[in-house]
C-alpha cells in the first residue's frame, strides 16, 4: 500500500475495509501466520477502524476492560507459567512474579484513566473585555495518537511484551494495539493474546482494537515484518525494548515514511557504576555481595545489568574484586532465554576478553552449564577503556567489567566519556557525596535514571519511574517505558478554541465531577470552572 | 568534527574548549561571519561549556534574567521598530504589537520558572516493609537538554525570532540557545541580540548561553549553515518555523546524526474551515467580513491563514461568496515580507489558478501594489480537489480556495482527506454541531487545535494554546510552539532513586517551599513530604 498524508489515509484506509475488507477479513481470528504479508495491511487497516471507536469509549470503560484483562491473564494459571518458562528456560518463581506485576501494571493504568488527571487537561477562560483584543476561551488535553505497534520483548515475556507495559500504556490512552510477538515465546504470547481477546469480548470493546502477529520465525523474516509494521500508513506510533541493532532498524524504518512517527525503542545499556573511594574502603564485601547478585540476576538477561564498575585504584579495590569474584563463583549459572542470546553472549564476551589490557578474573566452573554461560569479571585500566570504544558496547548477559583508575580525574573523564544510559549508580558515603557533588551533577546528563547505593536492577513501576535515558539507551530521552508517565508516549494534546460547552469531551467542560487536576488560568486546580 | 556518541563528545568538547578555544575565541562578539562554517564549531562548543554552567543557575536567576531581556527590548525603542519595519515590509503598529508579545511572552516564561510546577516533579516514597521485596524512594523531575539551535521565522521578526517563544522557552528550562537569524531581518535581529548580550552581562549569565549567527544569505549557503549546526554534536534540539521544504531538510539532517536528537519545525498548514449549512444560512455577511479579514490579515502571511473553505453549494454559499469578494476587493494590498516570499506567492498562486476546475473569484486590481500581490480567492468543485494534491498545499498570503460540496459525504470526504494540520475551524449554530457532532468528532484528528466559530489567524499566548499538529504541520504532534507548554520541547525527565536528601534538587526535596505542585505516591500535592 502506497503511503500518503496520514488522515487521507485513515479516510482512504476506512473506506476500502469498509468496502472491501470487512467481510472476507475474520476479525475473531487476529493471529495471523507468520510469512503472510499481506495480512500486515488488513491488521493495520482493521486497528485504525477498532481505534476510531475505542478513542471515544469512556474511561469507565477502558479502565474495565485493563482490569478485565488483567483477571484474564490470571486466569490462565499455571499453564502459561510453564509455557513460558520452556520457552525462556526462566525460573517458575520468577515468571509468576512477573506475571503480577504485569497485571499490576494494568491495574495501575486502569487507576490512572479512572482518576483522569493524566489528560493534562487546562482551561483558559475568555475574558472579552481584554485590551487590545478580546481573549477566546481555550481548553486543551491530551487525546491518543492512533494505532500502536508493539514489538514484544525476549526478556521480559509477560511485563514487556503481549500485555506488558506498552500494550497497557497505549490501551490506556484510547490506542489500538497491534503485538508483534518475540519469537522467543510465541506460545506464551498466544495465550495472553486469547486471555486480552476474552477480555475484549466481555467488555464489548471493538473487536480490532488488540491484534496479535504470531511470527515465530527470527532473523530477515522477523525484520521484513518489522518493516511493514512499522511503515504502514495507519500505524501512529512504535515500542520496542530489545537490542541497538533491533531498534536502529525499526527507527530508521520510521524515517523512510513519508509521515514520520514516534519510535519509543528501549535499547539497553551498560549501566556503570561508580564506587567512591571511602565506601570502598568501608564496605568491599557488602558492595561485592550486592553486585555480584545485581550481575547475576536473572542471568544478567536484564536492561538495568551493571554492565561497567568504576573505580579508582586501591587495597580496597582489591578486596573487593576478590570478594566479588568469590560470590560469582558461587553463581549457577543457568540456560539463557534462548541459543542466538546465548551465543551472543558468549561471541560478544570473547571478543572483549581478546581486547589489549582486558583481564578475566573469573574463570569457567565445573559444575556450570558449560564455559559460554559463566557469569564472568573482567578488568581493564581506564586508559585503555578510553582508546577502546569495543568495551563501551553491551554484552547482554552475566558480565561486568571493572574499570581501574588512577585518580579521581580519570574516573571522571570514564564516566563521563560513556554515552546515554538507561540507570547509572552511585556507591558512596555521605562524605564520598559531598566530596563529589559536583561531578555527581556532571553525571546527570548521562541517564534517565541515578541511582545511590542501591543496584540498578529491579525497577519499580511508579509515578516517578523513569526507564528511558539519552540515546543509545532509547531513541527518545524525553519519555519512558515504565510506570504511569510511560502513556504520555501515544498522546498529543488537543486544543479547543470556543468551543460550545456541550462539544467539550468531559474532562475539558466546565463542571468537574471527577475533580480532575487541571491548570485553571494557569493554575493548577480541581474544581469546577465558574 | 566528527560525531560520536553525546556524552563522549560533552567531554571532549569540553576540553577541547577549555584547552584550545577559550582564548583565542572572542566569547563576547557572537555574531559570526556568514560565510565561516568554522566558526559554526566554535560557536557550539561555548554553546555547551555555558550550558553546563546555566543548567545549574537558580530558578529566580533564571527569571531575572528573562525579565531583563525583555527590559532591554523595550529600551530598544523605536529604531528596532524602524529598521524591522524597512527589512520586512510590515507595518509599525502589527511590529510594536508583535514586539510586545514578545516581551510578554519572556516574562510569562519568567513566572512559570519563579512558580516551579512546570518541572513535573513527583515523588514515591520508600516502603522498607513492602512484600515480596522493599520499595526504593524514586523521584523524578525535567531538566534541561542542552544547546538548542534556534532558527529565527520570516513572518514573526521578534515573536518567532531572536529572542521569541522557541528562545525563551529553551532558556527558561536550563537551555543555552544559538540562533540563527532569518537573512530576511537580519539587522532587526542583531539588534535584538544585543539587547540579550546585554541582559547577560546585567545578570552575570554564562557569555555563550546565548548566541547569534547572521547569515544573511539565502538558499545553499542557508542550507548549509543550517546543515552544520544541526548536525554539530553539541546541538541537543532545533526549533524551527517555516516553510515545508525548510523543515523537511533540518529534520533530514537530525537523522543523519548518529545520535539523533528531537527537531521541532512548524512548518505551517492550509487550516481549513468547514461552514455547517444552518449557519451559512443565517450569517452569510459576517461570516465573509470576519474571513475576508482574516485571509488578508497580515497579507496573509500567517502560519494560521484560513487557506481553504469548504461548504455545501447553496444559496447561502452564493451569498456568502459575492460577499467575500466584495470585502477582499476592497483590500488595500502591500508588499510582502521579502522578494522570495513574494515570488513564491505568485508562482505557486499561478500554478493553483492553472488546475482543471479552479476558477479565480477575485480579480486584479488598479490601484494595488501590482496583480502579484493581490489577495485571490478561487473555488473548485470536491470531486475536482480530492483527485488533486497540488491543492492540498500552502500557498503563503493572501489567498483561500473554496471548496463547494455536493453533500454533507463530500463535505466529510473533503475535510478529512486532508493532511495534518495546526488548525482547523467549524462555523456553525448549536444546530449545526448537534447535528454534525460525529463529524466534529472526526476531525480531533486532523489537527492541533479546533476553533468554533471563530478565525484561526491570532495565536494566544497561554498555557492552554496549541500551536503544533500532525505531520506536515509539525514534525511532532506531540509538542507545540505557542504557550507555556512549548517548554516541554527541551527537557526530559531524569529519576533520582535513594538519593540522599542533601544530593536532590530544590524541586525534589521533602520540604517544599515554593509549594510547587507534585506528584506525591500517586497524588497531586503541594505541601512537604512527611
Amino acid at each position: 500500500m502506497k503511503e500518503s498524508a496520514c488522515s487521507l489515509m485513515i479516510s482512504r484506509s476506512l473506506r476500502k475495509f469498509t468496502d472491501e475488507t470487512k467481510n472476507s477479513y475474520k476479525m475473531n481470528e487476529t493471529i495471523l501466520p507468520h510469512t503472510d504479508l499481506q495480512n500486515i495491511d488488513e491488521t493495520m487497516l482493521s486497528s485504525l477502524e477498532a481505534f476510531s471507536q475505542y478513542r471515544n469509549v469512556s474511561a469507565e470503560k477502558k479502565a474495565e476492560f485493563l482490569e478485565a484483562i488483567a483477571i484474564e491473564i490470571e486466569s490462565l494459571g499455571d499453564e502459561v507459567i510453564n509455557i513460558a518458562s520452556r520457552e525462556t528456560n526462566l525460573p517458575e518463581g520468577r515468571l509468576t512474579g512477573e506475571r503480577g506485576r504485569t497485571c499490576m501494571q494494568l491495574r495501575l493504568f486502569a487507576d490512572m484513566v479512572k482518576e483522569g488527571s493524566w489528560v493534562e487537561a487546562s482551561v483558559d477562560t475568555a475574558d472579552a473585555g481584554r485590551k487590545p483584543l478580546p481573549k477566546a476561551d481555550i481548553r486543551k488535553m491530551l487525546i491518543p495518537l492512533g494505532p500502536v505497534v508493539v514489538f514484544g520483548s525476549s526478556n521480559f515475556p509477560f511485563a514487556f511484551s503481549t500485555a506488558g507495559g506498552d500494550t497497557a500504556s497505549a490501551l490506556a490512552t484510547g490506542c489500538s494495539v497491534v503485538v508483534k510477538a518475540h519469537p522467543g515465546h510465541s506460545e506464551t504470547s498466544k495465550l495472553v493474546a486469547g486471555a486480552i481477546r476474552k477480555a475484549i469480548e466481555k467488555c464489548n470493546m471493538p473487536t480490532g482494537v488488540f491484534q496479535h502477529i504470531d511470527a515465530s520465525g527470527f532473523g530477515a523474516e522477523s525484520f521484513e515484518i518489522g518493516k511493514q509494521l512499522v511503515q504502514h500508513p495507519a500505524t501512529a506510533a512504535v515500542a520496542f525494548t530489545g537490542s541497538l541493532s533491533g531498534g536502529k532498524a525499526l527507527y530508521g524504518y520510521a524515517h523512510e515514511r513519508q509521515v514520520p512517527i514516534p519510535v519509543f525503542a528501549e535499547m539497553g545499556s551498560i549501566n556503570p557504576v561508580v564506587f567512591l573511594p571511602e565506601t570502598l574502603k568501608k564496605n568491599p564485601d557488602s558492595l561485592a555481595k550486592m553486585y555480584a547478585g545485581s550481575i547475576t540476576l536473572g542471568m544478567g538477561q536484564f536492561c538495568t545489568n551493571p554492565g561497567l564498575m568504576i573505580a579508582i585504584e586501591s587495597e580496597s579495590l582489591t578486596a573487593f574484586q576478590q570478594k566479588l569474584v568469590t560470590e560469582i563463583s558461587a553463581f549457577q549459572s543457568a540456560k539463557m532465554l534462548h541459543d542466538g542470546i546465548q551465543q551472543n553472549y558468549t561471541e560478544k564476551l570473547r571478543k572483549a576478553l581478546e581486547q589489549k589490557g582486558v583481564d578475566l578474573i573469573t574463570a569457567a566452573k565445573e559444575q556450570s552449564n558449560g564455559p559460554d554461560s559463566d557469569a564472568s569479571i573482567a578488568s581493564v585500566n581506564a586508559d585503555t577503556f578510553l582508546k577502546n570504544p569495543l568495551l563501551r558496547e553491551e554484552i547482554f548477559g552475566p558480565f561486568s567489567l571493572i574499570v581501574k583508575c588512577q585518580n579521581e580525574e580519570e574516573l571522571k573523564q570514564v564516566w563521563l566519556s560513556l554515552p546515554g544510559q538507561l540507570t547509572t549508580c552511585v556507591m558512596g558515603t555521605d562524605e564520598d557525596f559531598l566530596q563529589h557533588k559536583e561531578l555527581i551533577n556532571s553525571a546527570f546528563q548521562l541517564a534517565g535514571r541515578i541511582i545511590f547505593n542501591q543496584a540498578p536492577t529491579g525497577v519499580e513501576v511508579c509515578a516517578s519511574m523513569i526507564h528511558g535515558g539519552p540515546y543509545p539507551a532509547t531513541t527518545d530521552s524525553r519519555f519512558t517505558s515504565v510506570g504511569t508517565t510511560a502513556a504520555k508516549r501515544w498522546v498529543r494534546p488537543l486544543c479547543f478554541q470556543n468551543c460550545p460547552e456541550f462539544l467539550l469531551p468531559a474532562e475539558l467542560k466546565n463542571a468537574n465531577p471527577k475533580k480532575i487536576w487541571r491548570i485553571v488560568n494557569e493554575k493548577m486546580y480541581n474544581g469546577d470552572v465558574a
